[in-house]
């Protein structure tokens, strides 16, 4: 399937003309702009296209017949005769009415007028802003894909004021540029005047037209007058500021493009780079963005003709990361955000209530299905989530236990080896060192860190391995599996479990009898992301989180919570699901993957969709008891300006509301067949607590590309879940974040092979090259772009 | 002034009839849809009211003559002749037309509706919904005040489909809750079957009514077919469908109004506070909020009678945490935020260049003045964007002293006495111990901090005050000063500079003695916000910051940077304008009233006008070279998923231009003049740098206000500076964050006063209750807020 992309040559401007509504006048108006063009670039060539076209050709044709006579191309691509919506005159089309096969035709069509030659391409749409296009979307989200700069003609009729603003709120939501509005002039209603000051505001010039004539009695006569308004309106100066906006809004938008890495360069400071190797030819400038796509522009890859399309597609592999969810531009995700931001803008949270928040603490807390989380707590992101989730846990272990850091007890954190949990200094903490903060100056790792096993595919297996030949014994030697199914049937791995659990109690009794303490017990459920995409051992994090529930209270001397199934033992389970969580891994918790409750869990990235900043940290009532008391210093004192802004609620809520019917109403359900055939739900008993119901596990990558990818030779091992991707490259050197082993095959992927349109961008993390989608990408776009992994793996 | 707010009265069900267009029959469903309301519910008081009216009473008269015979109130408030949009028909009226005039009528209308009668109100718009009001503003916006629920007349007509739902766009993103969709059924265009699918994807029910007849040759005719439409129309099953909707609707929003605060205290787990304090009594539900208004509910003041507006308008008075700059509900900012959404989404900054994020970088580097600052690193908050900071500045110190922390160096930062930067916990380490941070088990200061002298109104005078008598010697006794200008005429203060400079020298001389190594001098300039609205001496941090940079590149022994204007010297000097800056005290740099140009400087919470999280952290040349190296693990690794995000930095770009021309434009004259008479700006010579343009001091507060407060007999003292006011009460039991002397005054202020409209939401430091407001606040609000404050203060 063909990826059509934005469109952007050197030497064509295209301008697409909408309309406030129907009969404003779009085609007199295009008609007008083409002869102005014609008149006033003799050097250029004018193209008119109507890709679509409703109403009898008779007509149309016969009242302009003559404005395209002189040295004009005019095309139109679909012609229905009904004069009614475009989607209930398709209904009888024999041609393809999908907007991507409408879509590829138009771009094929303004590809065939861009070369060498300086060129207009006038594009009409039909009908208004949001009339509907044959296949039934709207016409604003029909043509999105390319973004064409736009030209609005307004309504001069009386109510046009209030039509033409609200065509263009509805244009400017959906990201389009809007370079004019047009309209005809009329003295009584005199809409001009007012839209004039209205759209100067918003930086857009309004201009007028002298009115077309009245129909005249025949055909003759009207056609005659057209022609000569035609003639005497071509001229207009209002056409030649539209000319000279046309001309300069592309120029404008060329240079500003063309300078952003540049620009980028020189007044950035990039997230996670070395600067030294950072030069524009290595900024990727984005222009815009639609579904699984990125509308880029890379200074390395500067066209050598003219009619090579600036702008080139790229799939968004690391699902811009990890956040994508409903897909970039998305109107529905826009409009909600506008509905908050106009409802409320921000509202302080202080001792405060918006349904916004508490609809979303609800729906989160209800979603996880774990009955110990009762509280929701807001900040940013996921960082700033997981400072608020270890000070719960630290205090409640304080608390129960008796530590105090300020008589110089060190109370400590359990987690796994290559855990991330953000980059503020408390959360680095939590992890033990690494490339990532083993030179930031306040560092400290607190706390103790376990080695595990982890799952992969090699040569088409599953297999769970020990880190090392040192943990065999441990562990237990490389084992495989027939799935990952398999592998999550935690019940059914008695053997495993036996070994893990004798490994655990050993370990925290020889820590404990240091005297060590130990506040909280954090892990990524399943996937340990940045820390290198190390998929543990389900069973493993299980056998940790029971055995340290277990064994802790007699060794720390407090049973309180004892006998309360909701309360936390031995010690907070701490989960970070800010990557794993909320359908990234196929669930709504990727704690229920691992039969965990945890009593703190962390959730953002999916959150809201893949729009904006928030994170919500759940606790359980028993950790919430810990910080009550009569002195307010004993409060958790932690908040942000912006805690539960309204806008992140409400786009969250749509989120998660989105991907519920989307799971519920099967959207996944061809990629769950693929993984695991027809019945994919099971019950199976919860083994820390209430029974659960439990999916199996599935995934958007297809499971035969897994599998050809798990025998290649330069692939170490390879692994799919939800819709994470994870390709191991083998690296002589040695694995890890400062391997530059999938630095070769990224930059393949974003090359692209000559004469394929769309490439891939993707992200490595040491040798390994991982790929992510949204949650509403679609079983093509994902075959496509694994055909194009596996040609550049070839 | 009277502050009319939103209108939720329990026994009135009020809708607002919105048109997809002119023409489209909203007067024909008003009359069918009261008709409806008369027959269903025969219990009821049914009102019809048109607020505007235009077009000759006859006519409408003759043609609906006949609607309210049977016991249906019918009003119109503002009748013009002319059949045109409002804003041209009103050039010739005689009553007020501005918006609050008009909002006013509106309100006791409606109001007057209100009582134990169980009753309806149908308010109908005039025009479509874009269409203009008599002042010239959009009938969406002229109404949004009362937000009162929406029912929506679509367009049956060609075209009708992409004007219904664009006009329904207009009213979501103005935070309506369009209830209904309503419009005639038609055969041939079938607008009816289209939208109704589209709608009942976003939750809202669309019907369709038989067409009206065509107008007949007589008026007698026409009049007779009307009645007989009505008649049998009234009748109709959607017209019931609406009739319960609305019944329902109302229900539904007063139980979810006012179940908010139980469900919060079910649910949330707030920011900054002591939750033993906390019951449904106390937590404050916000329905919506506009301009400078929350429109609350709250369980502890339910109204006595029927006719007691259940939703209360309060003045956001923290300027919600400090964030508010262009006030709630702001359309354009709503529509900014989903032109970003709809053209990326998010899309990752990783080596990335989206034009919004670049604009504000440039914007940002070029506003603050400081030609020291050339990079801008983006993070989510405050707390994120100085942690960066901090690491920034220890980094840099670091390497060009020599210090490693991972062999054992302890690097410190330098401070003032009560700062306050964030909650994570390396921020956390930024601030001397207090009750924010004392009981957090990871919290360790790790800095020395100052103390320093402040500035304040007492008794009429500025004064600038040492912190105690036992540092009258270091910094001076108490001064008085004639104006704040005259305080921060730091040149002129030649005394007070070399007492300062000999406290700040010797105690820097002592604590580098003992080994210590300060790698950042980290302040909030002029004003510390969280710490208790500490006003600082500018002259001291002045000091500070000079003598820092002076003596500390011997003491460390390493001149590097000597001789170049913009390198760091000394210690990497690092502002906090996350609150103090961006116009919060009247400039758009706090660092200029201090005259310190720092190497670091970090901006939130204005930044995006109070709307949504966004952080930029600026920084100079020498600062971003010091993670230069050919080595990945050297450089700055520290990101968030949503680094950057377009629709924070579109939203941003958007207000920082808004500010920049409210500046320029003149729209803070009339405080400024207040403040300081006539001419306002003059140049002074920048001690620490280049020559720079200096505004003097300012304040929206009235000067005759803040004086009058300062000889008050609860008031231990008093400032106001841009749209700060802090007034500081007398606490026999001791000032502090600890302290209850202004929660008295705060909860009175909350109250309110019976029979005056409107109350005051603020927020208390201690000892110190504050106000804010959002830089767009007019002098007639402040003066009505000013008035509130004296009343509660009697």
């Amino acid at each position: 399937m063909r990826q059509v992309g934005s469109t952007l040559w050197p030497k064509l401007r295209a301008v697409q003309v909408y309309g406030a509504n129907t009969g404003v006048g779009k085609t007199v108006v295009s008609t007008l702009l083409c002869k102005a063009l014609r008149r006033r670039l003799p050097d250029f060539n004018v193209h008119y296209l109507k890709p679509i076209s409703t109403g009898p050709l008779d007509e149309a044709d016969n009242r302009h017949l003559s404005r395209f006579s002189d040295n004009i191309t005019s095309k139109t691509l679909l012609q229905f005769d009904e004069p009614v919506s475009p989607h209930i005159a398709a209904r009888s089309a024999k041609e393809p009415i999908d907007d991507r096969s409408i879509i590829a035709r138009v771009y094929d069509e303004i590809h065939s007028y861009a070369n060498d030659q300086d060129a207009v391409a006038v594009v009409e749409t039909a009908g208004g802003v949001l009339s509907p296009a044959p296949s039934g979307s709207v016409q604003a989200d029909l043509y999105r894909t390319l973004r064409l700069p736009a030209l609005l003609v307004g309504d001069h009729r009386l109510g046009g004021i209030g039509s033409t603003i609200s065509s263009w709120e509805s244009l400017h939501l959906r990201g389009y540029d809007v370079g004019n509005v047009l309209l005809f002039g009329e003295s009584y209603y005199d809409n001009y005047t007012y839209l004039k000051d209205y759209f100067a505001e918003r930086g857009i010039p309004t201009l007028s037209l002298p009115p077309p004539p009245d129909q005249a009695a025949t055909l003759e006569e009207d056609e005659k007058a057209m022609l000569q308004y035609y003639d005497a309106t071509a001229n207009h100066q209002s056409l030649s500021s539209v000319v000279s906006q046309i001309i300069d809004a592309h120029d404008s938008r060329l240079k500003r493009l063309t300078s952003l890495p540049e620009r980028a360069n020189d007044s950035i400071w990039h997230p996670f780079m070395q600067h030294t190797e950072r030069n524009k030819q290595n900024i990727l400038a984005i222009d815009s963005a639609y579904g699984d796509f990125f509308q880029t522009y890379s200074a390395a890859s500067t066209p050598t003709s003219k009619d090579q399309n600036i702008l080139n597609p790229a799939f968004d592999g690391s699902a811009s990361w990890w956040t994508q969810g409903l897909g970039h531009g998305n109107p529905d995700l826009a409009l909600v955000a506008a509905h908050a931001a106009g409802r409320y803008g921000h509202v302080m949270f202080a001792s405060a209530a918006h349904e916004p928040a508490i609809s979303l603490a609800e729906r989160l807390l209800s979603g996880v299905e774990n009955p110990r989380l009762t509280r929701c707590f807001y900040t940013d992101n996921g960082s700033t989530g997981m400072e608020v989730a270890v000070k719960m846990g630290l205090k409640a272990a304080s608390k129960r236990y008796g530590w105090d850091s300020n008589t110089g007890d060190n109370v400590e954190i359990l987690g796994l080896k290559g855990s991330y949990h953000g980059d503020t200094i408390g959360t680095m903490d939590c992890s033990d060192p690494s490339a990532y903060n083993k030179k930031v100056e306040w560092y400290q790792g607190r706390g103790h860190w376990f080695d595990f096993p982890t799952v992969k595919m090699t040569q088409g297996r599953w297999v769970v391995e020990a880190p090392g030949a040192e943990f065999e014994n441990d562990f237990g030697a490389r084992r495989e599996f027939d799935s990952l199914d398999d592998i999550f049937a935690l019940e059914s791995r008695t053997s495993d479990a036996q070994k893990y659990e004798k490994y655990v109690r050993q370990t925290l009794e020889e820590l404990t009898a240091q005297g060590r303490k130990f506040g909280a017990l954090i892990m990524e459920p399943v996937i340990l992301g940045a820390g290198g995409m190390l998929f543990a051992d389900p069973l493993f994090q299980h056998t940790l989180a029971r055995v340290a529930r277990e064994i802790l209270p007699d060794i720390y001397g407090s049973n309180a919570g004892a006998g309360d199934n909701l309360a936390w033992q031995g010690i907070p389970l701490l989960h970070d699901e800010v990557f794993t969580g909320l359908y990234r891994l196929g669930h709504f918790s990727s704690s229920s993957l691992v039969q965990i409750q945890p009593d703190i869990s962390v959730h953002a990235k999916l959150l809201t969709g893949g729009l904006l900043p928030l994170c919500t940290t759940l606790a359980s009532e028993s950790i919430y008891e810990a910080f009550l008391s009569p002195e307010k210093s004993d409060a958790l004192l932690h908040g942000h300006s912006y805690t539960a802004h309204a806008v992140g609620c409400e786009v969250a809520n749509y989120s998660l509301d989105t991907m519920q019917k989307l799971d519920q109403e099967g959207a996944w359900s061809e990629y769950k067949k693929d993984w695991q055939g027809e019945g994919v739900i099971d019950t199976v008993s919860h083994a820390l607590g209430v029974k659960a119901q439990k999916d199996k596990l599935w995934s958007m990558w297809s499971s035969s590309f897994v599998s050809t990818l798990s025998y290649h030779k330069n692939v170490e091992s390879v692994f799919a879940i939800g819709s994470v991707l994870a390709i191991s490259l083998k690296d002589p050197a040695g694995s890890g974040y400062t391997s530059t082993a999938g630095t070769g095959l990224r930059d393949a992927l974003l090359r692209g092979k000559e004469g394929v349109e769309g490439v891939i961008h993707s992200r490595v993390l040491g040798n390994v090259l991982y790929l992510m989608a949204s949650m509403t990408a679609t079983k093509e776009t994902l075959a496509e772009i694994e055909r194009k992994v596996a040609d550049a793996m070839k």
